[in-house]
């Protein structure tokens, strides 16, 4: 199962595995997506499976992620996200209602993004051999300015900023699968990320890194980034915004919100003297940003924690995962 | 089940269902990919879910196919492939060595086919919730002529090409899966299709529609062609060719060749006029076609099958599967 999880052993599988046999300069990219250029456009392409559980859940429900996944993911590219493509693998008996509902859930969200899911697939499998349903999206995106957005242009002195605050998807489904209730129903923060990055871009922001956190988390994702780049992030414990409610349900299902999935915030990679003018943007667009960290100029890829006692530690990247079947 | 066969059901469940939800003007080409503009470059898209049973078969394994599957639906729309996305859903507890040789069949598809696997995915879902591995890919492909080639674009008149003999995939995987030997084993026709369509399109044969045989077979396939275009078309039984050993094998499985799922097989809609032309180039390309019939100028969309004596019969769309989880 951890294979799967977004850790250290999905990045194992994925080097030792794939990228050898794949071998091509776009995989080696490590990116969310691959920047390839088609008589002379520049276009991001991605995609994802979902094996969501439950596959409804208080925000959204697989349809919504397997449609903003894709999006954000060409939106993380810096490509504006133009056309999806929907595979679906069922499970025999499934209820064509549940399906309708999930369907109708794409729609919106393509409608949303200003996407359109071109064309698609379905595939059924005999019961027990499925799990309701499986959704794969995936997604062709146009470049439309000159940066080049990737883990390899993160620079020393970078401001990290966080588009707000972390570990609600992840809450959200496990409380969900777990028939946990808390006070207020902690939602999803499920949501499409190309707006924000839209407006950065056409402020001129120059932009050296944009990642969404999923699975694995805020960890995950600066780990994964500090690797590529050969490049030590520093950040401080205390300006990461993790809601009350959250942080209540991460101790009782004994979570660390910083590895808990999301999937509607994303970190970017800023120069300093951009970051205040960043943060304003990513406001005016309705979000709640932070400045969360630093890229240093130690060549080491590691993630350092600061806290608010002056203390540090190494945020490692998570073995397996904390919460399967996420997303 | 019936729903994922490739025949009437997944039919209904995709127009009733998808075409109404996803409603855009590239959904409704009703073809195997949707062709769509960027930046005025006329990109082809598509994308397969592949839950093949069992994963490796005579001639082939589910990563083959998943790799010429999504190759061959680009080139049905006459696009040159060039970026595949896979996107692995992986049950708990498969075997890494079968996963490898897997990957190493994605590797060499991709090679042979001059196209780049740029990005991926990998679930991991719980055992008993998936089987084995289910690979859905997805592709982009550039069109680099004038022509549109789409059910739409058929006209009275045209002439049925077919590349080969019909039948060897799905009796392949369904002895296979049964454990039924043949005096000479018959293997799948698994097998890339943009060389031969790339030679048509080079000697600028005036293609105007062309159909991958896949699940559902040669009668689905010319089914959903006659009803998209609503002309009649009506085909010679005795013109198409079937190997010896499928038809025996298809009696004894109680299955209709014409019914029976192929993997590298397309029909070609020409002009009379460039018939032999275009049957000549398929014989230099390592094809063995044949004229099966012809475009009417009823406006029927149905296909009417004529036999050596001179009768003839509908050829049915098929309700739902002959052959469940053939590709």
């Amino acid at each position: 199962m951890s294979h799967g999880g977004g850790g250290k052993l999905t990045q194992q599988l994925i080097e030792k595995m794939f990228v050898p046999a794949f071998q091509n300069p776009y995989l080696q990219q490590q990116h969310d997506g691959a920047v390839v250029s088609v008589q002379g456009t520049r276009l991001a392409m991605t995609t994802d499976s979902f094996v969501v559980k439950p596959l409804f859940f208080p925000g959204g429900d697989i349809g919504t992620l397997a449609v903003y996944g894709t999006v954000n993911d060409l939106a993380m590219c810096g490509a504006r996200p133009l056309y999806l493509t929907a595979a679906f693998v069922i499970e025999e008996g499934f209820l064509m209602e549940d399906l309708w509902q999930i369907v109708q859930s794409m729609k919106m969200a393509a409608e949303k993004t200003g996407t359109h899911i071109v064309t698609g697939d379905t595939k059924v499998v005999d019961r027990g051999k499925g799990d309701g349903v499986f959704i794969t999206t995936a997604g062709v995106g146009v470049i439309e300015h000159s940066l080049t957005i990737a883990p390899a242009f993160v620079k020393p002195g970078d401001c990290v900023l966080l588009s707000g605050d972390v570990g609600r998807h992840g809450i959200a489904v496990m409380s969900s699968r777990e028939g946990l209730r808390f006070e207020t129903e902690i939602t999803s923060d499920c949501a499409p990320l190309w707006g924000a990055v839209q407006a950065l871009l056409d402020a001129d922001i120059e932009v050296h890194c944009l990642r969404d956190l999923t699975r694995g988390g805020l960890a995950s994702a600066l780990n994964e980034i500090s690797q590529s780049a050969k490049l030590e992030i520093e950040i401080q414990e205390e300006s990461i915004p993790v809601e009350a409610q959250v942080r209540g349900a991460c101790e009782i299902l004994g979570l660390d919100p910083l590895y808990t999935a999301n999937e509607g915030r994303f970190a970017a990679f800023v120069p300093e003297e951009h970051a205040s003018k960043a943060l304003k943007i990513l406001r005016e667009n309705g979000h709640e940003p932070a400045v969360i960290g630093r890229v240093q100029s130690q060549s080491r890829g590691r993630v350092v924690v600061c806290n608010a006692l002056g203390s540090s530690r190494i945020l490692e990247m998570i073995m397996g995962d904390q919460l399967p079947r996420i997303c």
